[in-house]
């Protein structure tokens, strides 16, 4: 059981949390955008950590800065490393928020803001839990260090190489993250696999301007089509991806797994519906929707553009178009081998008369966690304690590139204990997360600390 | 041969007339923009010919307002109409241009600026000519009508009304269009046919928004992806369209064609460099290139966008996409039956999950000019004087939609007359016009209105 005077600072501070929670949110910091919001987002971190007698550094890295912070030295108790991010994904398209994205608006017992769920809002829960004990004068049970990136939403290009520097000042017993979500409400949920992320851009240059589609038609290959040909041929009619070995190396799904996801409660008809969609027609044909969303890999093209795009018509063949690609990958793929197969499948259909060239975005494996690790124990006692029932065990479609890293740099166990609910609009406009789920989860990031330290 | 005073009127005004053009060419008209420069062009076109003698209105379209003018009668001479358009195509994308497309700029014989071929600059030659007519004392040799239009850009949607309303008005015996261009530098042209015109814009609508590309992707449809594969099943491999029933109403080339333009000077390989190209790979594999570009209807895409386009990356299933798609048609082809065939397609193959929608921006059908009327026979013998060569016979790829209207309408028979080059990078950056054109082509005007009233 949760110390009481934890709990009850947790419960008699909510409106103070939900503003400081504002404050973060107004900082608009975007990973690839060339201003200062992220070194804002960052301090206004590492200040926070400092009062609460944290030694916070801000630490430079090619693009954003991160955050490390170490708690005072509890002797003689394990060490946790507890992970999140203060970047977001950019707002656009803003013309479909009803509410300003950086200017937080609490409704109906939700906060609407970019970052509200991912990952500022789930973030938070553990600086609440931090500073509840701190404050309630219990003191932190264990040894408490922080590591907040701001790259997370462009992969974490530079994850690994920062691990690979600050390895030592990060080693820990256990790694907690909370960028993941509750099957359904009401449902808490652990998240034992994420899906990885090859993401590419494909840009395929014609002519060395764009041309009258008229007096030329016919005669110059055209690169919007051709890049539309391409990116048709990377699926097959039966929406299995189309690219040589793009399959090779994926596990199919074990019978128990199969038979425990049949039995979440997952509506296909009522989530095609709150998506705006008649059904859930995406990915392989014939497979369950949860197993294509989890345990397959996939590929979706995240934007494209070329050529004439404003109002009206314009009778041109563009010179270039190109196409943003993010794969989604599971256990055992390879991200590197899966980019070497798309820059092949690239090459080889490419038509004549048109260049192609592939940039890198983000390569990162899936992730697996150890379902049998004591943090995932205590991770299971402190949600059934803070939201009144045992978690479900689920996995990802989405990625969190730095657990990979963090598990493989660090040597330690990860415990993906998400607050997010699955209407959070993550990524899309009007992001928001349920206030319920930000101070259920601070309860569950206290209980959490302290059962680690109990073992 | 020309009048000599008319000759030496335009040989002693060049300077003169290139000022006037650059004061047009600074009024940036375009037929889809909802500003007041397509007025003003208009209001500058009526103000010249006012003052050249003619009765000039401004009269109202839909769109853009057009200019209808009759110069000063000419009992028992014929009557010639003369048809262009002040309108020009967007000069995006602005970054490719060297200089400001709207400050014309005149370097090494050219003048560079959006318009200066299409068509200001060539409509330019007949004001040149008419006013060499009226200032030189000589009077004009026939009764003249100028009808110029501001929406020839975006498929001239409402010429069709309004030549059925005015027609009386603008009764001719015949109608010169100067809205093309010689085969090559120093090889005066006359174009026998013009390809058509279907645009339409194809939108595929999925989720009500974006939404993570991860925690969907294998659930969602896409409707990048699948406005790509829509995009690509328009073509088979060899290049031909693959819409069922498009080349219905094709007729083949006959040999004497394919033969004399087996004759002309065209260089394939200096063609695809000059644009940039290592091979010119569009259309029909298997027929020759001039076959393609002008006997062959073509498909093009125009421009496409969906989803995050902005600086690197950004993990969503876009919730909508769009293709801007031009098909170019031939003789016997109906715009209207292709149209259809185009939405029956997209119905046909738009995937579950996902809806799709078609708009027509344009749609109108392919020309032929009787290449053995008396107005055909004038314009030879004008471009014979001016050019020291006779013209040869040629198609073009591209589309005038008023000339069928015009012809339909009418009663009459057209002559295109075009001054362009093919270097003159039309609805491109940079598009220019060579003054040497610009002079010839008037003194051609002249000589064709003197030859034509001699009739």
């Amino acid at each position: 059981m949760l110390d009481p005077a934890v709990r009850d600072y947790l419960e008699t501070h909510r409106a103070a949390h939900l503003d400081r929670l504002i404050e973060l949110l107004r900082i608009p910091g975007i990973a690839n955008r060339r201003d200062d919001a992220c070194d804002r987002a960052a301090r206004w971190l590492a200040d926070a950590l400092g009062t609460l007698g944290f030694r916070a550094n801000i630490l430079p890295t090619p693009t954003k800065p991160a955050v490390l912070a170490e708690g005072p030295a509890v002797p003689d108790a394990p060490t946790v490393l507890i992970y999140g991010h203060y970047d977001v994904q950019p707002p656009e398209p803003l013309e479909l928020w009803h509410t300003d994205p950086f200017q937080p608006v609490v409704r109906d017992g939700w906060i609407y803001a970019r970052g509200a769920d991912d990952d500022k809002g789930q973030l938070f829960t553990h600086l609440m839990a931090v500073e509840a004990f701190v404050r309630s004068g219990k003191g932190l049970p264990l040894n408490v260090k922080f590591f907040i990136e701001g790259e997370e939403e462009i992969g974490s290009p530079s994850a690994d190489a920062f691990l690979t520097e600050h390895g030592a000042r990060l080693a820990a017993d256990a790694c907690v993250i909370s960028d993941s979500a509750f099957f359904a409400a009401g449902l808490p949920s652990l998240t034992c696999a994420l899906r990885g992320l090859a993401y590419v851009e494909l840009t395929v240059t014609g002519p060395s301007a764009d041309l009258h589609s008229g007096l030329l038609g016919g005669l110059v290959a055209n690169p919007v089509n051709a890049l539309a040909a391409m990116v048709a041929a990377m699926h097959r009619p039966d929406g299995r991806v189309a690219i040589p070995g793009f399959y090779d190396d994926v596990e199919p799904v074990g019978e128990a797994e199969r038979a425990a996801w049949s039995e979440l409660p997952f509506d296909e008809a009522a989530c095609a519906q709150s998506l705006g969609l008649d059904v859930l027609a995406g990915g392989e044909k014939h497979l369950p929707a949860l197993e294509r969303n989890w345990a397959r890999p996939t590929l979706d093209c995240n934007g494209i553009v070329g050529g004439y795009t404003g109002e009206g018509s314009k009778t041109i063949i563009p010179a270039r178009a190109s196409a943003k690609i993010s794969m989604r990958l599971v256990a055992r793929q390879d991200p590197q081998k899966i980019v070497a197969g798309f820059r092949r499948f690239v090459d080889e259909n490419t038509p004549p008369g048109l260049r192609a060239s592939v940039e890198v975005h983000a390569a990162s494996p899936a992730v697996q966690v150890d379902p049998d690790s004591p943090a995932v124990a205590a991770a299971r006692n402190a949600l059934a304690e803070a939201f009144g029932r045992p978690p479900v065990l689920i996995r990802c479609g989405a990625s969190v590139p730095a657990t990979e890293v963090i598990q493989r740099r660090l040597g330690l166990h990860a415990v993906l204990m998400g607050f997010g609910l699955p209407e959070d609009n993550l990524h899309s406009p009007n992001e928001r997360f349920a206030l319920s789920q930000l101070y259920g989860g601070s309860i569950a990031s206290a209980a959490f600390l302290q059962n680690l330290a109990a073992r």
